[in-house]
């Protein structure tokens, strides 16, 4: 096995922090990151948060020589965010958008508007001197940001989120040789949904599987030392903390090794300011023909898996019962508003018809509570449709993962 | 080839028209529908329009002897209406929704409240005679409702609805060796979306392949003999129209044959009531291992595929710019809105300054425009955000069409 032909593969992964008008110093970090690209000539570039379409044409222009293919995935209303730039030809393209991504009336997390996706690019690679050649899978993405680690609003939606990404990988990548996965997962090591996803398929984490390793502590990509994080976030974790990676595995009758992982140090190389609030993801792999076929690789092997699914299950009926209690509090308003816009119009129908003596309230004042108890009735009519949804998705989550229980409880 | 062994397959598909309420009949239809499928003991039943979870948990109880594995797909406000009754085991499931469908603001149509979505079950299925064992994708589907054929405002939407189909088709098959697609798919046979379809997949029409059919002529679907449809709809189609389907295709060293293809005939065997506003389609296949390895069956050798593409290209551009002049007329009102509450701000507290000799509008009239500026500004607002939505999905499809038609023709 020794003498089979080898490919490298150098990816690049990275949170570009690309907002117009708030994020700092985008322009100048983009060109950064573009002229950092060229330079370095990877084979297969992940980036996320390219929120503006402006910010992809421009590094497609400046990438156009050494990444001649690239895609960028457009959803939500501002946008999936995520683009991918390849040396290999990009065969065919999906997204996959999360049923569940947070909450459209929590502007200031926005995470919702963003219809946070994953872009799966289906591409050919081939080693130049030798005859590898073999379907890759490389998705890029990013999951629902963590506001408050104590007290995770959104664990349940990035739960489903995680679940979902698993489920898509692998009813998506047998035709796949090997599958890359690099993204800003917004999930500790230790969390359970990065148990999850990486139970329920397999991938290998290649800050665990580096042979050699470069840079921050722990492979954190948040670190205090970058100018651009914020400072009182990272107070409970002096390090940092690891939440961007490249996972991988190999399907069929391939073997993936990471020889190296680098990861940026707060700031780019060479320079004085960073690429973005996180740190780059750099990994260089080694991809290698076996001799037979390595058999199931799907990771359900795994006895531990039994209890993540539970785990996760357990945290996504918690947030199933949350949403069942916000829809029943914002059907009930809708009903009460509605009662009181009935109540006024019995009231002003009875001064019409000159049943009571004279009008009991100000005009003004009666106007002005019923256009309050008409928005009441629309916003509550929204929020109860909104959380309606989310009932569905989280149930429907809940049962797949009772499906997979009962399976892997079958299986010996 | 000849003496290898064969496995039958027996299939049901029918848009059931179960809706709580509105649909008539409907309980004494499901009760039909359940007795029916536990006499016939078909191998696997596909069903969409269950809107009521209490109507699939009956025919669950009912159909537990004969039909143990079953699913439901939860999705949207309403539901997604899918579900799915098997004889074989149900190994995986995943439920995919379309990123387009419709408008919420069409409340009288109502697709978008459903969360029209495609189904996957992932199920082995054995013979019992023979040795035939093969993982089966079977999917269960209903794409966006026409609502008037000759000023179809939803086309660009059931466009991406089955371009996202396809997409998903082909990447979630690679695994399967045989594919089952049943379901509404609200076109007719000639129609783009399902060339495209059928083109870019490779799937093949049980109607057209069948060796042996008996049902409605032309194997229609909606037809005037059903005492539901609305016979105005049917006007200028005497016969009917064929809009639901079952649709199959081989992938590996099997070859799929339909052996028997059904149809009712605007009432349910041997009662006067019919089970649906849709006829049901009943298949039979034959499924059989082959010698060799079918080889590439992905239907890209079509050489009509470019044009299919083509032509669906185009319908998505003519909606894609139908939806930015919608987003821009929205922004528009949005904008004027906010004028006028800005004008209105202005003057009250020009007023309050006394700067005014006095407030130049009674105070009522004043209040009252100021709730509807708001109402409106809320309004356009949403609406604004929903058709920039639509843009990215519609702009992205054309995209992912464009890269398509570039590879077919760069194929020799």
């Amino acid at each position: 096995m020794e003498g089979e032909p080898t490919l490298r593969l150098r990816i690049f992964n990275l949170n570009c922090w690309a907002i117009r008008y708030l994020s700092k110093r985008r322009q100048q970090r983009v060109r950064l990151i573009g002229d950092t690209l060229r330079q370095e000539a990877f084979d297969l570039v992940l980036l996320q948060e390219v929120w503006s379409e402006q910010d992809y044409s421009e590094l497609k222009v400046k990438l156009a020589g050494c990444y001649p293919f690239s895609h960028y995935f457009r959803s939500g209303v501002i946008g999936s965010g995520l683009c991918v730039f390849s040396r290999f030809p990009i065969l065919d393209m999906l997204l996959y958008q999360y049923s569940l991504n947070g909450y459209p009336y929590m502007l200031q997390h926005g995470d919702w508007f963003c219809g946070k996706s994953v872009g799966l690019g289906l591409g050919g690679f081939a080693g130049s001197r030798a005859g590898v050649r073999a379907p890759l899978l490389s998705l890029s993405l990013q999951l629902h940001a963590e506001y408050c680690r104590d007290k995770d609003a959104y664990l349940p939606h990035r739960l489903v989120q995680a679940w979902e990404l698993a489920q898509f990988i692998r009813h998506t990548s047998k035709a796949a040789d090997v599958v890359l996965l690099g993204g800003d997962l917004n999930m500790h090591p230790e969390d359970v949904g990065i148990r999850l996803l990486r139970g329920w398929t397999g991938l290998q984490d290649a800050f665990a599987e580096a042979m050699h390793f470069e840079g921050c502590k722990n492979g954190c990509t948040l670190v205090p030392d970058n100018c651009f994080t914020d400072k009182s976030e990272l107070l409970p974790f002096p390090l940092g903390i690891r939440i961007d990676y490249i996972l991988y595995k190999a399907i069929s009758s391939f073997t993936v090794k990471c020889e190296e992982l680098k990861t940026t140090t707060g700031r780019a190389p060479g320079v004085d300011i960073p690429f973005s609030d996180h740190e780059a993801v750099m990994a260089t792999l080694h991809i290698q023909r076996q001799g037979q076929p390595a058999g199931a690789t799907l990771g359900t092997a795994d006895p531990a898996l039994a209890d993540v699914v539970t785990e996760a299950r357990a945290e996504v009926g918690a947030g199933l019962r949350a949403a069942r209690r916000q829809r029943y509090s914002s059907g009930r308003m809708a009903v009460l508003a509605l009662l009181l816009l009935l109540l006024q119009a019995a009231a002003a129908l009875a001064t019409l018809a000159g049943l009571g003596a004279e009008q009991p309230f100000p005009k003004l004042s009666f106007c002005l509570l019923a256009f309050l108890a008409l928005g009441v009735l629309v916003l509550a009519t929204g929020l109860h449709l909104f959380h309606t949804m989310e009932v569905k998705m989280l149930h429907g989550t809940e049962d797949q993962m009772w499906m997979v229980l009962r399976a892997l409880q079958e299986r010996p």
